[in-house]
């Protein structure tokens, strides 16, 4: 891992923004890219959508999931409707060739390929310009929403600049102290991560609050708030998944529709980066329920980005992910099978139940409480399913909990994983709006970034 | 299993061709479209390349296999240069959803979903026309690639039609039989499948000889004779992957640029599928080296067809896959590599080495002549490699020989697997050529046909 030369310095945008445009590939000809150049002037806002993991396996299983199964076809999801082609994730990290979350959102920010746990610095550790803050810089306003900690590896590398994703502290400091045009870079903040900002050495939230920031801290208070300048955290540390979110934690659409809302009264325009992040935290478990819930929750803030786009006509909308994770497959173990069903019959995820279980509460009635297989028709709970909880139930050792539970779900879904880590296949993209041209074919995770410069720098005095 | 009402019934074309296009989804605007239905006249050639079970970790893993270390950037490969989307699978079977072979080429030869093991035929049994027919009809020459038997499900879902894929000497009979205006209807037929062909009970080779086919089955005789019609069979059963072949088997780039050759001396055009079949024979055996060895073979054949096209303007090239095999994933078990050295330094696949060694060879000698780690820089086979194999090797059991040997390649490249079947993710499209715009976007195995359909009904009479 490469460490040395950690500089705290910020390229000119000019420097990136010439790169722009000219290493995309053959695919597309001329006439599509001239019309892309031509369309630029019309965009005004942009808004891009990362699902964390969600490789090809999650977007398709995410179909046969929300299948209906009284038509014959398969239902398109919101994903399926604009779909451009992939990406390609790979970092440049002198140990690691499948990439992790920070060098692939750093690539996707900045346009740099860099080392596995870099936030938006480069291989020499100096610090690279990311589209958040060519944003600012060109008066628009900048938003961050994530289920994670907003402080997390994929927002961190739009907003701030670490040698190390751990250095979460730091990176809520370089929310707060790097300046863009003497003002803070990002306007909205909406996520997880409380524990990174309202710390015994430092409230971050009190120092946003006086200069003229909202905070708020449940959905409630969020949707009632209209200052132009929030940051809203949900939860100490990672949100809830969505299936196990309680009444006061806002949805990613919750977060994603008031973020817009809130961005789009700046007559600039604005950039708006939105993570479903857990997707991935689902994958590394390899807990396909979790996954599913995840994949639903990003869907539906895709969806509130997309109606926007819709009614705006000059707003950008890209959604990728930055890899895949835990090697998931739809069918495993030779079985030509992948049912959704199980996975719909969970009205909680394994990892909730198997918090509550090791905390003491008896593992048939909590099964029983969060599992109606007999809901989607399946049978019930064997005594084999609900015995392979009972017989880890007493070590109270949640993680043993938790794969038990997993298991139930992977047999009666045919799902197959092969890993807890990332894997390195290529990624869908989607886009919508002007510009979208631009994202066709076949293109590198850097290309998002060398794309949305160029559009900055035709987008500028509006 | 649907196998009541089997009717030997030929669709007419206008039932088909008037469903064309009308199915594809919102995400490329109407001028796109309707750019493409406009260039519909110049397209006189269609070619079809199917990599069989040549899912998105496979071309994936092929890009990390062919990257030049000395370089920064990953290569792009063969494909790369032209993807344009990704298509859906599923099919349409009472009791499975992830697709077989049959089925997803039956999608793409004629347009409907269909059971698994369904040979260009529907839910009720009843024959369906294929895009090879319709070309037939419209007077076009007509061809069919592959290195399983030529009478394998996919290239047998194009030239005939049978309620079930392991009929494949009534398939090679259909061939001969089936008449389109009272003509055979495929005019070169290359790839694997003697004892289909050549039988106790009929000998299909003497009898397309007679009606002026040549026969040949080695590489020169293929590679000399210049008959428009021929029948090339090289191997009784599958041809040898890759780096298992002798001098006289011609490979898939071989077999293409021939098929090509003959066919483009039609006037009024031809139609041709190419089948990279055993990239999907690999993944079922969980095998990465044979994958990759049948990647190569396939890019080789795609780039033929991509340099015919790019010289004769008037060929629309058409890439993909028709599921995805073995739930492989680029790195396993919490590891961020994959690496593609040692799957290089293999000069055989496992099988071949496993056959030799349960025919008696011995394990330690049979691996040193085989694999040559040295060679591309990696350290010598391990004791602990050479005795995995050898406390297998008394068995003669080719099976567990073969398994003993992929298993020092999975874990020295960090590959994964998670099925002996098929995996239900979409897999990559692409295209090159006059037309490509009608594969953009997220599309359905049964939209290839539909397009092919309608350009064939735009295109006779030249």
């Amino acid at each position: 891992m490469i460490k040395a030369n950690f500089k705290k310095k910020i390229l000119p945008i000019a420097v990136l923004s010439t790169v722009a445009f000219g290493s995309l590939a053959g695919t597309f000809d001329a006439e599509a890219k001239n019309k892309a150049k031509h369309n630029r002037t019309e965009i005004k806002n942009v808004i891009f959508l990362i699902g964390d993991g969600m490789g090809v396996s999650y977007t398709s299983a995410y179909r046969y999931l929300k299948d209906n199964h009284e038509t014959t076809e398969a239902e398109k999801t919101e994903f399926d409707k604009y779909l451009v082609g992939s990406q390609m994730t790979y970092p440049e990290d002198p140990e690691q060739n499948v990439t992790d979350s920070a060098s692939a959102a750093t690539a996707m920010s900045a346009g740099i390929k860099t080392y596995n746990n870099a936030i938006a610095v480069d291989n020499d550790g100096s610090e690279v310009k990311t589209v958040l803050e060519a944003a600012k810089e060109n008066g628009k306003a900048t938003g961050l929403v994530a289920t994670s900690e907003i402080t997390h590896a994929t927002p961190a590398s739009f907003g701030a600049h670490d040698e190390s994703r751990k250095n979460m502290n730091a990176i809520a400091d370089d929310y707060y102290d790097e300046l863009v045009k003497g003002e803070h870079k990002i306007d909205v903040m909406l996520g997880g991560g409380v524990s990174n900002f309202v710390r015994n050495d430092r409230n971050l939230a009190e120092e946003f609050q006086k200069d003229g920031y909202s905070y708020v801290t449940n959905k409630q208070d969020l949707l009632k708030n209209k200052n132009e300048k929030v940051l809203g955290l949900f939860a100490p540390g990672g949100m809830d998944k969505m299936i196990d979110r309680n009444e006061e934690t806002p949805s990613l659409e919750d977060m994603t529709k008031t973020a817009i809302e809130r961005l789009n009264k700046d007559k600039d325009g604005f950039f708006l980066m939105v993570e479903g992040s857990q997707v991935d935290w689902a994958g590394h478990d390899n807990d396909i329920v979790a996954a599913m819930s995840e994949m639903e929750d990003f869907e539906k803030a895709y969806k509130a980005a997309i109606e926007f786009a819709k009614k705006d006509k000059h707003t950008l909308v890209v959604a990728t992910a930055d890899h895949s994770t835990g090697g998931y497959s739809i069918g495993a173990d030779g079985i030509y099978n992948w049912f959704g069903a199980p996975i719909k019959a969970a009205k909680r995820t394994p990892d909730f139940m198997a918090a509550e279980i090791a905390n003491g509460a008896d593992a048939e009635d909590t099964l029983k409480k969060y599992i109606d297989f007999k809901s989607v028709g399946l049978p019930e709970l064997t005594a084999e399913e609900l015995q392979s909880v009972k017989d880890v139930a007493p070590s109270k050792k949640a993680r043993d909990i938790d794969n038990a539970i997993e298991q139930i779900f992977d047999k009666r879904s045919h799902t197959g994983w092969t890993t807890g880590g990332h894997t390195g296949e290529d990624v869908p993209v989607y886009a919508f709006g002007p510009g979208k041209e631009r994202f066709y074919g076949q293109i590198d995770n850097i290309d998002n970034a060398k794309n949305i410069f160029d559009i900055l720098a035709n987008s500028k005095g509006k």
